[in-house]
């Protein structure tokens, strides 16, 4: 089962998605898919009345695909938690995570067109495994206890653009990334009990079909329960913040691919996550 | 006039204070000053409503006073904003606007306590003026047209732990910015219609009744209008968002002070904005 927002930005209707990809209304349920549903028990409760056939039907055909939760309190990111993506931006590996945020309103569905801001230059791609909180973590003892606190997993593309970050931020990496559109979120929210292992999925991403990055959760500095019992000792997560934890080599700001322009194609994808889609397009 | 929220956290209730200082129930006209409130000129109709006197007296007394505005969806930090400070933690003024966010969930009452984290050595006070956003703002053409977009300001504290900001960040400044209650605002929201130049108010601060930061709005490297339209073009700022505009020089980082310690109580004061004082709590 995977969670969805289907509809017109700001008007997105919650539904579930069957095993066999076919989408049922779960407006009964709930009126959104945030923190408060999430916190309430809400992915048992979305099982159990699946299973039960209580859910009517809802095709998403024509329909928008939006951002799988409702607008977070927060979106906390996670800087170079891959090895090799800290090598390729010159960089040593954090010793321990390193944390920014980015503007919650820059959240938009997974197929959206993204928009390069007047004056970009260097706008890069960053495919994340994105946790989505489900009940509030403070203090967390150990790592071992950061699991029980996570809803669920969906793919993220942290949009960038490097010289906002980096050129004219003073060092503080916001700068570049909370511009509108940056930070498309889907197609689905994948409940955590469903996900095996989630140190064991593959993420990739393409610009204009050809392959930019491909790597692996296993290659992660500091793994999600790590993350989210660390994070806990910082700040209160709360049920339906977004963490995104990081990217793996393959971007722009390497140098081995030009940055994006108007008109061009990047495609996101992690194992059993989905895949997004978003044109490039300038103002 | 001045906004107001008294009453318990997560329960507050919107309340006017006129020019005696005796305070008036908002409720009929909102359930609480936040966003939709400020954008829909709900300053004008509270001032209207107060003249009008339709708004019944509401006793502050008992009550404790909440931040004067509802959960902001972001709150975005300038670093390094007075020449003074940014020489007193070594660093160069910046060339443009630093900008760095705290979790929102950061933002209690002007006299709530502030909790030292587990851990921490080196917290730190830093009274800043606050601004509150009213209209949306997304690339503004010039400073000139932003104060407009600006439903007022408040009085803030942007309280810091130093090792965590800086020790063990990889030096991205929100790891030391987001402990809970780290974000004391208020007591009031004065509308900026009623403040003749946010650019000549005295601000100053005090550990234990003894003073440590004094300075004025006039020290900016960058001023409020400034901020807001530099900001605009990063990122979009939404209704009853929160921006602190950075402090002035006399912090416990400068090494002329000591940090704080459990039982400590910090005040802040800006001319015009009012006053709010923490005593500080260990865990």
């Amino acid at each position: 089962m995977q969670l969805m927002r289907l509809g017109p930005a700001g008007r997105e209707r919650p539904v579930v998605r069957d095993e066999d990809g076919a989408t049922h209304d779960l407006s009964a349920l709930t009126t959104d898919i945030d923190g408060t549903f999430l916190a309430g028990n809400g992915i048992e409760r979305a099982r159990d009345a699946l299973a039960a056939g209580r859910l009517p039907r809802l095709s998403a055909e024509g329909l928008r695909v939006g951002p799988p939760i409702a607008r977070p309190s927060a979106v906390i990111c996670i800087g170079m938690n891959y090895a090799a993506h800290a090598a390729e931006t010159g960089a040593a590996p954090p010793a321990a995570p390193v944390i920014f945020f980015k503007h919650p309103n820059t959240v938009v569905g997974p197929d959206d067109d993204v928009l390069i801001p007047p004056g970009a230059t260097k706008v890069d791609w960053e495919v994340e495994l994105a946790v989505v909180i489900g009940q509030q973590a403070s203090y967390l003892d150990s790592p071992a206890d950061a699991l029980a606190h996570v809803a669920g997993f969906a793919v993220a593309n942290d949009v960038s653009e490097r010289s906002f970050q980096m050129e004219r931020s003073g060092g503080q990496w916001s700068k570049g990334k909370s511009c509108a559109t940056f930070n498309p979120l889907g197609p689905w929210l994948v409940p955590a009990d469903e996900v095996a292992d989630v140190q064991s999925l593959g993420l990739r991403s393409w610009v204009n079909g050809e392959p930019r990055q491909a790597s692996t959760t296993a290659d992660m500095i500091f793994p999600v329960a790590h993350l989210v019992w660390e994070l806990s000792q910082y700040m209160v997560l709360e049920p339906g913040d977004l963490i995104s934890t990081g990217t793996p080599e393959g971007v722009a700001l390497s140098g081995r691919f030009p940055y994006l322009a108007d008109g061009d194609v990047m495609e996101c994808e992690i194992d059993l996550l989905g895949r997004q889609r978003q044109a490039l397009k300038g103002r």
